[in-house]
């Protein structure tokens, strides 16, 4: 895996200014608040947070997930709730009874690697738009990597069959605009696998997501739960429910949405100053942008260049379920990287795009 | 699951005094010395503690787990190590690359139950003693659920052949005498899978423990943790670090040790008084007696009886790989129970045994 070691380097390294992965920034890690929130939970007589606790989670958290998702219309309560170490554990129980070996799984022709890498090792065929898939994944809300609003007729028609739906909402509370559309699982309770995640409003560190499996399947995949590792983080959880008691979560994604706009907005300004052979759509919310040039070129190739000038980013093959014989495309993540360098980054990758051109 | 109801009726009950987990006491657990671990993670400038880190864990946390190792005689690095949520998360990846529908694996008459069932959800068959096994699960140090010290002989045996030996060592830490053996890894390299945690000896809501695969297999393992929840709670890896640092992790262990065994000989004395009928060893380490009479009869029925006289357990059928056709047995923890707590839960295991054998 030389990608993953290029992407290892210069996220170590000092020089180089890393727009990959889908980091929210530290300067949002309400650390104030989870210290006074850790400091209660070592007060209590039991101190829960440190012991074992039932696999199916917390149940103010699940509480708190199930009301977030009846506010927008899906009735569920928090019986109704699984809470898994991150949206990929989510991901991964839901795989577990959705996507066996010879499983056509529907994916979008750009998506989430690390969901593209799950299904493939559990001996998926991926396609787009077949309507024979035996499973649909999709990333609702906001996409990832283009950070775009799902096209609502697009929505609807996913709805109209029967056939399973992993819907991950990871990036969908942060969609710029502020509104949140209804979610799948509103509507397809049967036959949808909800998937949220407080990984990218909160804390990844954390390790805290959400898997709401059609209700026939909640007690087989809390019993998957625990043999695949007992429970989540009791620590993180308690964490999680003392601040979010005590927080204004909405006050709190309101600042978040302004605050990854600018970025967007600085990183989509230089962009375009420096980076011309290039095209994207301006992202309507989420942690990235996704680049896209006609030129067919190795990915590898593409990203050293650009590393020795300083800057990285995800390639565009991570994220494509056909990777083959597409043109040059890359995921640049604003969220984690300060306006300023932001700004040195596009013209860092300008100058590797010149230097790779004229390599080539 | 009629016994899952019972159990957590019965930790729910304030009446019901609870023998069944195998839980760390409370009073063990430093909270302060968290808090002050959290409060220094959550100073650091880039807040390592709350953000994404690699999947195969934090550094400082992998050294002091290899380190430990190598005073025990194993030629291991911290680049061997993955740290994992808990030691069941451990097995569950050991086991998704030793485990298929139909491997023979080779379990203990009385094991770990949440190892059982592992092992049946991908299809294994259970067995014990068979040589044609192809992998080997095996409680070392201290033995669950009976708490001894497993046999020096059976033990070299194990190393003869080269069948993959899964070494779960959850509990070898707590062994009373403190003498802590040379570990499987240290002499079957190329086919031992060891089997880590902090979850006995610090806290189980942080979910730690490791995995070291046979060296071929790390970089399987690694990215398979990756696509099952892309890494362990980054928080909970902080907290250990910082913590770990500071403590006296012998001095501490040498305190639980004695903590422990005081609580195992208070439930043995009060055993032997109120509970005639039933056989069991003297424990040598961890957190539990595992009692057993020759009476055969329903675990669920004698377990309902017992709750209804204020007492619980883990019944002993979750521990077999064949659980049908034997008498009667149980385990019971004395790890999170005070001391009066235990003499008065004897004596109603003993009334309990009374009325159900005069129902019988």
């Amino acid at each position: 895996m030389s990608i993953d070691r290029l992407l290892r380097q210069s996220a170590a390294s000092s020089s180089v200014i890393s727009l990959g992965g889908g980091l929210p920034s530290a300067a949002l890690f309400p650390r104030k608040q989870f210290a006074k929130a850790f400091l209660f939970a070592m007060s209590e007589p039991r101190c829960c947070a440190l012991q074992y606790d039932w696999p199916e989670g917390q149940n103010s958290l699940r509480e708190w997930v199930a009301q977030r998702l009846r506010h927008r219309g899906a009735e569920v309560g928090k019986e109704d709730v699984l809470i898994t170490a991150g949206a990929q554990q989510a991901l991964a129980l839901a795989a577990s009874f959705l996507v066996q070996p010879g499983t056509a799984v529907d994916v979008e022709r750009e998506t989430y690697p690390a969901a593209l890498e799950l299904f493939r090792r559990r001996g998926a065929k991926l396609v787009s738009g077949d309507e024979a898939a035996g499973c649909i994944y999709f990333v609702d809300g906001i996409s990832n990597p283009r950070g775009r609003i799902p096209d609502a007729r697009f929505r609807a028609r996913l709805l109209q069959g029967d056939t399973p739906i992993i819907a991950d909402e990871a990036y969908a509370e942060l969609s710029f605009g502020g509104a949140l559309v209804r979610p799948l699982v509103a509507d397809g309770r049967s036959h949808v696998w909800h998937v949220g995640t407080l990984s990218k409003t909160l804390s990844p560190g954390l390790r805290l997501g959400w898997l709401l499996p059609p209700r026939p399947m909640l007690q087989q995949a809390i019993e998957l739960k625990q043999t695949i590792d007992l429970q989540s983080a009791s620590l993180s959880q308690v964490i999680a429910e003392r601040f979010l008691e005590q927080d204004d979560f909405e006050a709190r994604l309101a600042r978040q949405r302004t605050f990854y706009q600018q970025r967007a907005e600085t990183l989509a300004r230089a962009l375009r100053r420096f980076l011309l052979d290039w095209r994207f759509s301006e992202p309507e919310g989420g942690f990235s942008i996704f680049a896209e040039t006609d030129y067919a070129g190795s990915d590898e190739d593409w990203l050293r260049v650009a590393v020795s000038h300083g800057v990285s980013f995800d390639p565009g093959s991570l994220f494509r379920s056909q990777p083959n014989g597409t043109s040059l495309g890359m995921r640049l993540s604003y969220s984690a990287t300060a306006p300023n360098a932001l700004i040195e980054a596009a013209q860092r990758l300008g100058k590797a795009w010149k230097a790779y051109r004229g390599q080539a």
